[in-house]
C-alpha cells in the first residue's frame, strides 16, 4: 500500500489568475488531473493538499481525498496537512507537486522501486540550464549527502549538474517523523520539505536520488510555462497518434486532447481541434478547420472542412458532414449527408438521408429544447427550417425553402413556402 | 530636442512588390510605423525620406514630415535630403532605416545617451553569422577607429565579431557637415552614410559603438525576412499577453496585432487571428478559429468557435457569439446570444435577447446600409431574415423561418412565412 | 537514353496502413509521384516495382511502366523484376526507392553525370546521426572500396561519416549482370542491391560515391517520418512562394500543395490551406481560415476569411468571396460579391452582381445536379434559395427571403415569400 501527497495549495501569483494554478488545463484537462492520473498507476491512495477557498480544486480531484492548508507556511507544512488522513499508515508515501504535472508513471515506478535500497528517495534532474536550483550533493558511493540551495552553494557545488526536483518518497512512519521535526528558522519563516534530507541523514539513514528527464520535472509557474508544457504534451500525443496509424499532415496545427482516440488510417488535415471525449474510428478523414468535442465518428466517415461536432454527436459509418455545419446531440445514420451550412441540434437522422444546404433545426423555443427526427432515405431540401418537435418520415421529401412545423408522413412531400411573383421592370437599379 | 531621419526610399527589389518595402506589414502595421512608434519615445522630430511615387508611404507616416529622394544616390545622399527641414537645428540627429523596424526604444535610449561620451555614436551588433557585414574596428580604449567593409577586410578584421548596423547619431551641426562632405568615388558611385565615421575621425572626433541585439537590427529585404520579423514580433506579443494573465493554449497558432489588448484570465484557444484594434476584457474566452478586428468584447463573454467580429462591433458582458456567426457594426447587449450561422450587420441587440440559428440581417439594398434594432429580451426564431431598416421590440417573438419586413411591436409575435402542405406519396424516390 | 527503376513494393508495416506506403501523400501528392516527377527531369524511362495487390499504385504511376514483385526477396530481387522490360537496353539505369521521395533533380543530375568517371555510382550522405546506416569505405583516391553494414563494421569503420543511401547507377549491361549474380546467403535470405558494389569490385570496376544532403535521402517508414518530410517540403514551398513575391504572414500556418501557384503581391493570411490545383493571380488577398482546391482566383480578388473554394471554381478579377461561403463549380464574374454565409454550387454569376447573405443554390434534387445562372448587375436579396435549374436575369432583383423556383427575367423583381402578420401580446415570455 502506497500513498501520494500532492501539494496544490499555491494560488500561483505569476499566473495572474482567479483560478487556482493547478486547475489550468493541459490538453483539455486540469494539470492536477494529469498528475493524479500518473499517480493512480503507482499509488493506491492519493491526498491532495489544497489552498483555502478552492472548492473547484477539491471537486476536481474527487473521489481522492483533499485537505486544506489554511496558512502558507511552506512545503513541509503543506505535506504535514495530510498526516491526519494517514494515521496508522505504514506504507511508502511520496510527496509531489501539483504544478509539476508531467511526471511519468515510469518515473514514479522508479521512485518507489528505489526505496528498496534507500530510506529516502528523491527525484533529481540535470536541467539544460541548472540556474538557481538546489544542487544534490552525493558521496562517493552515490548516496545523497545533502541538498544545497543555490544561494548557499560554493562554486564547486554550483558546478554540480544534478538538481533537486523536490519530490521525496519514504516510509510514512519515517517521513511523518521527519516532517514533524522540521523547523522554520530561516529567512522566510517556512517549513521546507527538502529539509527531510537533513533529518534522515541526522538519523544515519540512507538517501538516494533517482534521475528523471527535466521535461517531466519542470514546474509551471506562469502561462508561458503552461504553454511550454502544453506544447510538450501535444508533441507526445501527436507522435503517439501517428505511430498508432493516423496521418497528421501538419501535426503542429492539430490540437489533441488527453483522451483523443484516433483509429488506423484516420487522416487529420491541418488546423483541427479536438476537445476532450472524441473517438474517431478507422479510415475517417477529418478535414481542415474542424472542431470536435465529446463525439463519436464511425468508420469511413468524412468530416469537414469547417465542421463542428458538439457533445452528444454520433456520425455514422460513411456519413459526410461538410462545411459550416454544426452538429449538437445529433445522430447521423450510416451514409447520411449534411454537407453545407446547417445547424443540426437535438436531431436524429436516418441512414442515407440527405440534408440540404442551409438546413436549420429550430430546437429551442427560448425555454426548452425539442427534438427533430428524420427518417431514413429522406431528402430535406435546401434552406429548410425544421421547427421541433417535429418528425419527417422515411423517404419523405421537403421542398427547398420550407418551414416545416408539422410532421411529414413517410413517403410524403412537404412544401411550406411563399409563392413566387415576378414584377417586370422593377429590377436592380442601385449604384 | 532630438530628431530622427528614417531612410525609407528603397523600393525593395527583392520584395517583388508594387508596394514600397517599408509599407509591408508586421503584426498588422506597416513596418515603418513600428519604427516611428519606437522613435517617438526618444525623438521629438521625425523626418522620413521616401522614394519618388510613394504617396501612400508619405500618408502613412503623417503627421511626421517626409521628403522625397528623387535619385537613388546612396544612404548618405538620402540622409542629406532631410537637411532643408533641419536648417538651424542644433540638437542630436540619428539616422535610421525603415527596413530595420525592430529597433527597441531601449536601444534608441542607449544610442542617444552614448552621445555624452562621443561625438558620433553607431549601433553595432554581433550576428550569429556575421557574413559580409562591415566590421567595427575599435582601438584599445574602445573607440571606433573605422568601419571596414567585408570586401576590403583583412583576415584579422574579418575575425572581428562586432558588425556595423548602419545607424548613426551625432549633433546635427557635425553630422550635416560630415554628410555634406561625403564623396561618391566608389564602384557604385554612391554616397555612403557609413563614411561619416571617417569624416569624424579626420576631424579628430571620437566615435563610439553601442551594441544592440541582432534581432533588433536585422534588415528586411525579402518576404522571407519579413516573415522572420513577423515571427519575432509575434513571439514577443504572445509572451507579453501570457505574462499579463491570458492563456494562449497553442501560442504559435495565435496571430496577434501590435495593439491587441487581452485582459486577465482571457483564454485564447488555438487558431485565432486578431487584426488591429481589438480589446478583450477580463475572463473572456475566445474559442478556436475566431477572427476579431476593431471590436470590443466585454468581460465574461464567450466568442466562437468560428466567430468573426468585424469593425464597429461591441459584444456585451456575458454575451455569447457562436459558430459561423459574423458581426459587423453590431452591438450585443449583456447576456445576448447569437450562437449559430448568422449574419448580424448594422444591428443593435438588447440585453438578454436570443438570436436563432440562421438569422440574417438584410442590411444592404444594393445602395445603402440600413440598421436593424432588436429590443431586450426578444427571441428571434431560427432561419429568420430581418429586412432593415426594421425594429423588433422588447420581448417580441419572431417565428422561425420568417422574413420580417415591418416593425414588430414590444411583446408582439410576428409570423411571416408560407403555410405547410403535405402531399402523400410524393416523397423522395431518388437514387 | 537513361532509365530509373523505382522500388516501391514495400507495404510499410510501420505506417500501419491499408494503403501502400508510397501512396501516402506529401503536399497533396503521393510520395511516389514526387519521386517520379524528379526522375522525369533526368530519366527517359521509368519503371516502378510494385508489390502484389497494389492496383492503385500501378494506376498512380501510369503512364510509366510498372511490374509486380510477387515475393519479398530483397531490394536486389526487386530491381531484377524490371529486367524483362529492359531487355536490350544499353543505357544507364539508376535504382531508387519510392519511400525516399525527396531526391532532387539536381542530385539525380549529379548521380548520372558521375558515371563519366566511374562504372558504378552510389548516392551517399553524412547524416547528423549516422546511427546504424551502412558506411561507405573509400580508398585513398576517393573510389568506393565497399559498403560495410553497421553490424559488421569495426570501430574505425563506424567512425566514418559517409553513409550509404542505397541508390545506385550503372550501365544496364553491367548492372543487370551484377544483379543476376547476387546471392542470398545471409541471415534474412534476401538479395541485397548493395551487393552490386562488391560485384563491380570483383570485376575490377571503379565505384564512386556522390554525396547529397541527408534531407533528400532520408527514408519514410512511419507517419512521424511522413510528417517530417511534409514539413520539409512545406518549408521549401513556402520559401519559394515568398521569394516569388507572395506574403505569407505566418508561413508555418499555411499549407501549400506541390502545384500551388501564387502571383506577385498575393497576401496569404494565417491559417490557409491550399489543396492541389490552385492558381492565384497577382494582387489577390487570401484571408485567414480559407480553403482552396482546384480553382482559379483572378487578379485583385479578395477571398475569405473562412471561404471555401471547391473544384471547378473561378473567381473573377476584383470579385469578393467572404466568410462562410462555399463555392463549387462556380464562376463569379468581375467584381461580383458573395460575402456572407452562402452555398453557391453549379452556378454562373455575372459581373458586378451582389449575392446577399444566406443565399443557397439548391443544385441537387437527390439524383442530379442542376445549374443556376445569374446575370450581370443582379442583386440577390439575403436569405434567398435559388432552386436550380433556374435563371435570374441581368439587373434582376430578388427580394430577401425568397425561394426562387422560376426564372426571373432581366430587370424584373422577384418576390417569393410569406406575408408578415404581427400578433400583439403574444411575444416572448420564456425564462
Amino acid at each position: 500500500m502506497r500513498a501520494a501527497i500532492i501539494l496544490a495549495a499555491g494560488q500561483g501569483t505569476r499566473m495572474k489568475s482567479a483560478m487556482p494554478k493547478v486547475m489550468h488545463r493541459i490538453a483539455g484537462r486540469p494539470m492536477i488531473n494529469h498528475l493524479i492520473a500518473a499517480c493512480e498507476t503507482v499509488f493506491e491512495r492519493i491526498i491532495v493538499v489544497a489552498g483555502p477557498g478552492m472548492p473547484e480544486l477539491q471537486k476536481a480531484v474527487a473521489p481522492h481525498a483533499s485537505v486544506v492548508q489554511a496558512e502558507r507556511l511552506g512545503t513541509g507544512h503543506a505535506a504535514r496537512m495530510a498526516a491526519p488522513l494517514l494515521e496508522g499508515f505504514t506504507g511508502d508515501v511520496a510527496v509531489l507537486y501539483g504544478d509539476n504535472p508531467l511526471v511519468s508513471p515510469a518515473t514514479l515506478e522508479r521512485l518507489v522501486a528505489a526505496r528498496d535500497a534507500a530510506d529516502l528517495v528523491l527525484l533529481a534532474m540535470r536541467p539544460a540550464d541548472p540556474a538557481k536550483y538546489g544542487r544534490v550533493v552525493q558521496d562517493g558511493a552515490g548516496a545523497v549527502e545533502r541538498i544545497v540551495e543555490w544561494a548557499d552553494a560554493s562554486e564547486a557545488e554550483r558546478a554540480i549538474g544534478l538538481c533537486n526536483a523536490g519530490v521525496v518518497c519514504a516510509a510514512w512512519p519515517d517521513l511523518s517523523r521527519w516532517l514533524a521535526g522540521l523547523r522554520n528558522e530561516n529567512r522566510q519563516g517556512e517549513f521546507y520539505l527538502t529539509d527531510v534530507v537533513g533529518a534522515a541523514r541526522a538519523e544515519g539513514r540512507r538517501s538516494h536520488a533517482v534521475e528523471a528527464p527535466e521535461a517531466e520535472l519542470r514546474g509551471i509557474n506562469s502561462r508561458v510555462e503552461l504553454a511550454a508544457a502544453e506544447a510538450e504534451v501535444q508533441a507526445q500525443l501527436r507522435a503517439a497518434a501517428m505511430l498508432g496509424g493516423a496521418t497528421l499532415t501538419l501535426p503542429e496545427t492539430v490540437c489533441l486532447a488527453w483522451d483523443t482516440k484516433l483509429g488506423r488510417d484516420v487522416v487529420v488535415e491541418p488546423h483541427v481541434v479536438f476537445a476532450p471525449g472524441v473517438t474517431v474510428e478507422e479510415g475517417v478523414t477529418i478535414r481542415a478547420f474542424s472542431h470536435l468535442e465529446q463525439c463519436v465518428v464511425r468508420r469511413g466517415a468524412i468530416i469537414g472542412p469547417y465542421a463542428r461536432l458538439r457533445p452528444g454527436t454520433e456520425v455514422g459509418e460513411e456519413a459526410h458532414v461538410g462545411n459550416f455545419v454544426e452538429l449538437k446531440a445529433a445522430s447521423l445514420g450510416r451514409g447520411a449527408k449534411a454537407n453545407h451550412l446547417s445547424y443540426l441540434g437535438d436531431v436524429t437522422i436516418g441512414a442515407g438521408s440527405n440534408i440540404g444546404a442551409g438546413t436549420i433545426t429550430c430546437n429551442y423555443d427560448g425555454v426548452n429544447k425539442h427534438r427533430t427526427v428524420i427518417g431514413a432515405g429522406a431528402f430535406i431540401g435546401s434552406d429548410t427550417a425544421l421547427v421541433a418537435p417535429v418528425r419527417v418520415g422515411d423517404r419523405a421529401l421537403v421542398a427547398a425553402g420550407s418551414v416545416v412545423t408539422e410532421d411529414v408522413p413517410d413517403d410524403a412531400l412537404a412544401v411550406a413556402r411563399g409563392r413566387q411573383v415576378n414584377k417586370p421592370g422593377r429590377g436592380f437599379k442601385g449604384k
